[in-house]
Parts: structure tokens; sequence; C-alpha cells
């Protein structure tokens, strides 16, 4: 079966954007890559800072509200039916809900052919990486490094506490067919 | 007939964004937005400069292979996806082909209510917009701002030379139904 | 007298970014750019909201501290180093003090040849454009569009309620020797 | 003899503006933080593809004109300046020269008291985080991992091969007085 559709979830901070342009380089074929970060910014500014949409607390939490999900369900659709129609899509996410977030995904991508996978990161590690990227609400990779896997079935994880970007995604594509 | 999807068609430096991101705050539900920009970020790099994938000539000319057009395809069929399964849309977009670009749209849309926008803008305004922008290839603005709209069938247009984006998104919103 | 720095003060949304890169682009000489924007960016993040830093209000009130101001006074004498040291300076700034930041300017410049540029905006016209840009607190351009001009002195001034910044940048440039 | 720079140099994707944030964020003081990214980001854009400015080749070499330098030369005078003046300023820099780039520096620097910091990585490293980032161009990281360190003299090297950037801050903030 080919895949169709490579789904990676982790924390704020673990380092899923990174792997996500490792693979889109050593895929031989092209993948077009769309993730929550990209799905937020196609939302109306006033959305990000709204309960119907999606906030950002100053501690690092993050809360969704129902606006948010209903337009979420509609992006989920979307990126399915771009991998139904013959494009190779990567999805970076952060399962706030851990399996909740997961069945999420399952209910939209009916019978594609998913590989999900892990990204984890050791929580210091990512919240000082979060320091060192500088744009981001300080709190949120350590909230966010182990409840996101919580009840999540993978097909692989990788760690980049102590492996680089690359190395991960070479990992990745190895379990692509 | 309730407006599921907005296309906004124009050159390089028209006015596009601005006005996308006004409808967004002008039109009381939430409508996501998407557009060329958007999905060649989601390419990989590697193709951003390939003859399969999208070439920008120092002299402000785009061409596109063949590699660009598959995944655009599938790229349009899921975008159209999102806004049938309830999302309303934006799109910005800059049909290179005129009137054949405008056709492709179509094929994708089957029976979708969409409200066809065209954003002029005089050349040589644009063009100045461009210098002002700063992270644009020179040329493309003028290469770019009539060409566009050949042969393209619109329910309205709007014109950025004297018009701000915030009424022209006023403009716009008034046709929504 | 060749003109060593040119300073442009306007309210946020105004265009000023837009003129600095049309100038840039016009003028023969290689101009460097500087301003509010990248000395904020210089900062440590934990500046950017403190009482001692600078403080961005949810009603685009913006507020700093006196640690802002030590380095600001620093910041400026820097700038003014580069001018005296031969490269041609642009500087652009929000005098949230009117006059009174005209006068740390002027304390910092010593016998500096200068061109005081004022870059005026309508301020519903201002208003617009912070919602067409998406990256800006709503109210801020509101809220300066007039105040940061109370009382300061130029050489002449802009407004580019009207106007593009590409005219705005002639303009100006003819008034540099 | 209080530290009043710091002045990091290392080859592209080295992992500089991640030690950068870090230590802005880990030492008590509010430091100033510049490099040679700003700086060119403050020249006119017409710069960035001149022969009288710099460079950028398809293979990652990267070559400055007389134009360049003589701006570089005034923006290192503004930046001890500003040192002097008393905000304590970080640079990063890429010493294209190595032993002659530190040389002006030091010709700026007169008898300001300075931390000198180089920043190591493993080349295939290096390169690996060139294509996480996918925003630079292939082949600078390798061509310039070794050679800008030729000659030049630190108080302190780091090595962010196997050490993350916030303890590599830390290192450097030791040996701040």
């Amino acid at each position: 079966m080919t895949t169709q559709m490579i789904i990676l979830n982790g924390g704020s901070s673990s380092g899923k954007s990174g792997i996500v342009r490792c693979l889109q380089a050593v895929l031989p074929d092209p993948w077009l890559a769309f993730g929550c970060d990209s799905f937020v910014d196609a939302m109306p500014t006033k959305m990000q800072a709204s309960d119907e949409g999606i906030v950002f607390a100053a501690d690092g939490g993050v809360s969704v509200g129902a606006g948010f999900r209903a337009l979420e369900a509609a992006w989920m659709a979307g990126v399915v039916e771009m991998a139904r129609a013959g494009a190779r899509v990567i999805i970076d996410d952060v399962f706030l809900g851990g399996a909740a977030s997961q069945q999420r995904w399952q209910k939209a991508l009916g019978r594609l052919t998913v590989l999900w996978v892990g990204v984890r990161c050791e929580s210091a590690v990512a919240a000082g990486r979060e320091v060192a990227r500088g744009d981001r609400i300080q709190g949120m990779a350590a909230a966010q490094a182990d409840v996101v896997h919580e009840g999540v079935l993978y097909d692989l994880e990788v760690d980049t506490t102590h492996t680089e970007s690359l190395p991960c995604a070479r990992t990745i594509a190895a379990h692509v067919s």
C-alpha cells in the first residue's frame, strides 16, 4: 500500500517543523506539508484570541473553542481530499487531546493509508529550544511534551532529544512505502 | 444561495492579501484563507526553483511545470472539499494563464457557490508597491497586472489603485450571501 | 551640507516602512535603514512585555519604561555614530512623546546634518491599513496618528492618505543633498 | 572589567541565533543583539544581489564588495558606540575572512572589553540543520563550518554538535563579568 499521508504528532518545540522540511527534502516525490500552524494562519486574526477560536494563555496553556473545532473538521476533510486526489501530504499537529485528537483524524481519514509518527522530545530540552526560538510563549513546550502522546498509537516514534532532524526524517522515510 | 467560496484574482502586489485580511475581519462568520502563496509554502523547497515546480525569473516572469500542476489540482480539490464540508473559504490567486486558470478552478469547484472577484491595480502603481514591499522580484507586478485578467469572468471587480483594502473588502462583503 | 541622516516620524501603519524601502531604492547611494521595530527586535524578548521595557496594551496603547529609555539612548548614540563614520542612515520612528521624543534625538545628533520628515496619514485610513496588515494590535494606528506629531518640527511632511510610498519617497529624495 | 560586548563567530547554521536568544534570556541585564543578518537587512535590497554589496552564490558561496565593506565599517563603529554608551551588546557574525575579519572588529573596538566566543558545529550536522531550516541556500553551512575559525582567537568556544543552545549560553554567561 502506498503511503498517502504522514501525520506527525508532538508537543511545541519538539522539532516537528524541521523534520517536515527534511522529509520534503529526502523523499523522492514532492510532498505537500500542512499543519496546525498553517491552519491557525488561515483563520481570521480575530479567532486567534477568542474563546470561540484559540487562546494562548500566558502560562503556555492552549485552549480551543467550538468555532475552532468546526473549522478544523472541515480543514481535515480538505487535506484528506488532497491526498485522495493524488498529492502526498505531510501533516504536523499537536494532539492537545491525545487519543481524542487522533480519533478526530481517523474519522476524517477513512481508508487513506497513513503513517503515524510520534515526535518525542524530553520536556526540559524542548523547553530550552523554546527559549532559543524566542517566538513562543514560555511554558508551551513543557505543558505539551507528554500529554499530547497520551493514548496515541504510532507506526513509529522518533526522539529529537539526542537525534537531529535529518536522521529522524531518514528513519521516517524508510517506513514510507 | 449561500456563498461558499470567494476567489480573488489579481497580479502580484495588486493588494489581494490586504483585502483578504480585511474580508476576514469584516465578514461576520469565520472564513479560512488560502492562496497561491500558502500553496507554494506547502511545497518542498526543492520545487521552488525547479522546472518541474515553479521558477521565478530575474525579470519577474513566473513559470510552472507539470509537477506543480499535478500538486495544484490536488490542492484545489482539497480546498473545495473544505468548503463542501462547511468551512467558508477565501482564495487569493494569480491566474497566470488567465481564462485557462479560471477553468482549472471551475473544474474543481463543481456545484459550489462561488463569488468571483477581480482585483485590479494600475500597472505602475502595483510596480511602486512592489518596490515598497521589498520582498518581491522587481517586474512581477508589471508583468502580471493585465495578463491575469484576460478572458476571466467576474461577479465583481475592485480596483486598489485609488481605493484602500478595507473599502474594497466592504464592497466584496456586500456581495456575499 | 550633505544629508547624513533622514529621520521619518509617523504613527503605526502610516506607511513609514514602505517609504523607507522606496528611499533605499531611489537614492543613488546605499543608505542603511534602522528604526523602532529593529530596535525592539534587538532587545531581549523578556523586555517586550515588561514594565521596564515596552508594553503593548490590548487597546493599542504603548508604554515604555526606564530600562527601555536607557537602551534607546545608547542605540541612538550608536546609529548617530554610524552616520558620523560615513554611512548614510534612514531612521523610522514613532515619537510617542511628540516634541520630547524629537529632543531625545536632537541631543544624540550633535552637529549631524539631518532631514526631518513627518509621515502623516489620516487616522481612519491608517486604522484600515492596520486591519489589512493583520499583524498589529487594533487601535495603535488611531491612537498614534496625531499625537506623534505634536510639537515636532519637520523639514518636510508627506501624507500617505492619498499618495503612494514611491512618490512620497521621491519627494523626500528631492530634499536630500 | 565589566564585559561590554560578546562577539560570537560561527558558520551558517552553527546555532548562533539560538544561543543569542538564550543569552538574552539568561543574562540578568538586558543585552541588545545585532549581527550580520540584521546588518544585511538594514542594507538596500539592491545591495543584496550586487557585486558592490553581497552575493549569495547558488553553491553556498558568499562574496562581498567594497560598498559592503564601507557600510560594514560604519556599522561596526556604531554598535561599538552603543556599548561605549552603556548598552551591553551581543554580536553574532560569520568571519568569512577568518583572522582578517576579527582584525576588522578589533580595529573598531578600541579599548572595549569583549568576550570572544567561537561557535563550532561539525560540518555534516550544520548541513543537516540547513536542510531543516529550509530558508538558506544549501551548501553555506558546509562551506563556512571551518574556514570562519581559521586564525581566530577566542576566550572560549562552544560546540553545538551535541550541546543545546541553552547550555551553551549558560557556559558563555559564566564567562561574562
